[in-house]
């Protein structure tokens, strides 16, 4: 089934249920008003929104109105844990081989994952609010699942036995922050503001076989200001899958219901074409572009984004129809200064 | 007013109001059910809550029971922000020095932190559970604030206005994963399990003149297997005030009702007697402790936490009452493993 979450000058929204289409959509109401209180108890209330989500799909569900992503909040607006990993060992090769730098061995045994912020995302067509242009604001084109409780020890089997719900994700960077905020030794944050996702969060089934074992093998669509620069296979390049991300933070912890993981930036590797390497599906973040004209020319020539520029991520089935919806938004500046909290 | 939340089995477990004295507590129930509701919405709430705690102070309420913190989980049980600040730079320079490193100048104008996992908190008297002795197991006794929304931009002066309770934490850390994890550039994260929280979280008129502009200058005393290890001031030494740590986080980013911002460890300077360094006031984490040995005696004696451990972390005021009650836990193995998710 689909889930998406309306805005209605709340915190948490309101949680719909999506038709297959996207077309159509119908309030959960008498079921459920929020999409965390789905997953602090799916095993009673998933049931009952399949059916109506069932009832909707047939065209029979009583109430149904036509579904508008502008309208909407990311799935879940704010989340108990937000933890993402940079599962496509490609990018973390690029990067590094733009300044110079190897990838420890230990990478490919061991996933790389920052803990982000996840008390206020934003909706699917919201701006992204910048405060400045020169922080280097930057795309990142992502998949990420919602968990179920999920104890500490689990295994990547089992921890795949917990993922609720799949969705994709805007992880917006400000690259030019990242440097110095990483030379400190903790992690992002300052440089990772207010995450992104789609309209809609799907259940496994509605994947099909493209769903394989943790791994998501569809492309993910990125589109700069109207400029398709990215058409990344999400599937056999994901160096760790969504199982083995989930392990990693059970290693030491409990994972609870309503815990999002991402996958960090799709990235495929490049092919040689007489004697040049080549990146014909293009990238997920602009980071990755300016590493792969780094590498081949000697430095970035590709700014990042502006004032103004526009993202959208989408994804697709096998036979063309959106799964998620689409992130499709604009880089802002922020409003006046504020006076009173 | 002192606010706890009792276990119920529930995720978010019962509000309760708790007297000054800590002896008695009074459900919520017909006011808030969970304290992230009253955060949502203070102003409306948080007057009568503040009506039912006189009441309960005069010995009127009429359901008032004794209060057993022994009951209680964190204060919020999940949150959605834990950002950690390492605001005592003399915590930061004794872990340099023990490794014959300098602290870079820009760590006095620009706070660390770190985004901690908020999903799973543990109750002050829960068990530590860690999968094994030999990750290096620590407690770090932190002061922390939740906060009411605070938006994108704010100044410290600002952020201190949207502070709305204080409580004590033990953030408990696994040292031996930390190298390797910050080796990596993301951070710390399995280093970081399952963080704990004292009793009650107050609001900053019950602190009186100890708060001075986003510092408590009160004594926060630790406790490891029944000896006093630590009586350490929180308030002149902290580097950074509250209200800087939570505009640092706001920088990129709105902060939402119910995010919880620490101290880090607290920590004071050594005092020179008779040509040799000492610390008079011990310290809150074992870490600490190690260095000063590194420092003295090139090499840590003292060992970190085994099964069995007990810690215990309490802050009393100056007429020596306890104002958050005690987090008093022991460490302990997981259970057996699990066979499903």
């Amino acid at each position: 089934m689909k889930l998406a979450t309306y805005k209605d000058g709340s915190r948490d929204g309101q949680l719909v249920v999506v038709s297959r289409d996207l077309a159509t959509a119908h309030y959960a109401t008498g079921i459920a008003t929020r999409l965390q209180q789905v997953l602090d108890d799916w095993s009673f209330l998933s049931s009952q929104l399949q059916d109506l989500y069932d009832e909707l799909n047939a065209g029979r569900a009583r109430h149904a109105f036509p579904f508008d992503p502008a309208q909407c909040m990311a799935p879940l607006p704010r989340a108990y844990q937000w933890a993402d990993g940079s599962a496509y060992l490609n990018h973390v090769e690029l990067v590094r081989k733009a300044r110079n730098a190897e990838v420890p061995q230990s990478f490919y045994e061991d996933p790389l994952m920052y803990q982000g912020g996840s008390d206020d995302f934003i909706g699917p067509c919201d701006d992204v609010v910048v405060p400045s242009e020169d922080f280097g604001i930057d795309f990142e084109a992502e998949i990420a699942v919602v968990t179920g409780d999920i104890p500490m020890g689990c295994t990547p089997e089992q921890a795949l036995e917990g993922i609720r719900l799949i969705m994709i994700a805007n992880d917006v960077s400000l690259r030019n922050l990242i440097p110095a905020e990483l030379a400190k030794g903790f992690g992002f944050f300052q440089s990772k503001p207010a995450t992104a996702f789609g309209p809609v969060a799907v259940t496994l089934d509605e994947l099909g076989d493209a769903w394989d074992h943790g791994r998501l093998n569809l492309v993910l669509q990125s589109t700069w200001n109207g400029r398709k620069v990215g058409m990344c296979d999400a599937g056999p390049e994901m160096t760790f899958h969504f199982g083995q991300l989930i392990a990693h933070i059970g290693k030491t912890r409990n994972i609870r219901a309503g815990s999002i993981v991402g996958s960090g930036t799709v990235s495929n590797k490049g092919v040689e074409r007489d004697g040049r390497m080549e990146w014909p599906k293009g990238y997920s973040c602009i980071a990755e572009k300016r590493c792969i004209e780094t590498i081949q020319d000697g430095a970035p020539k590709t700014g990042f984004m502006k004032y103004g520029d526009t993202i959208r991520i989408e994804m697709k089935n096998r036979a063309g129809q959106s799964i998620f919806g689409a992130i499709d938004q604009k880089i802002a500046p922020p409003g006046p200064p504020i006076a009173t909290v």
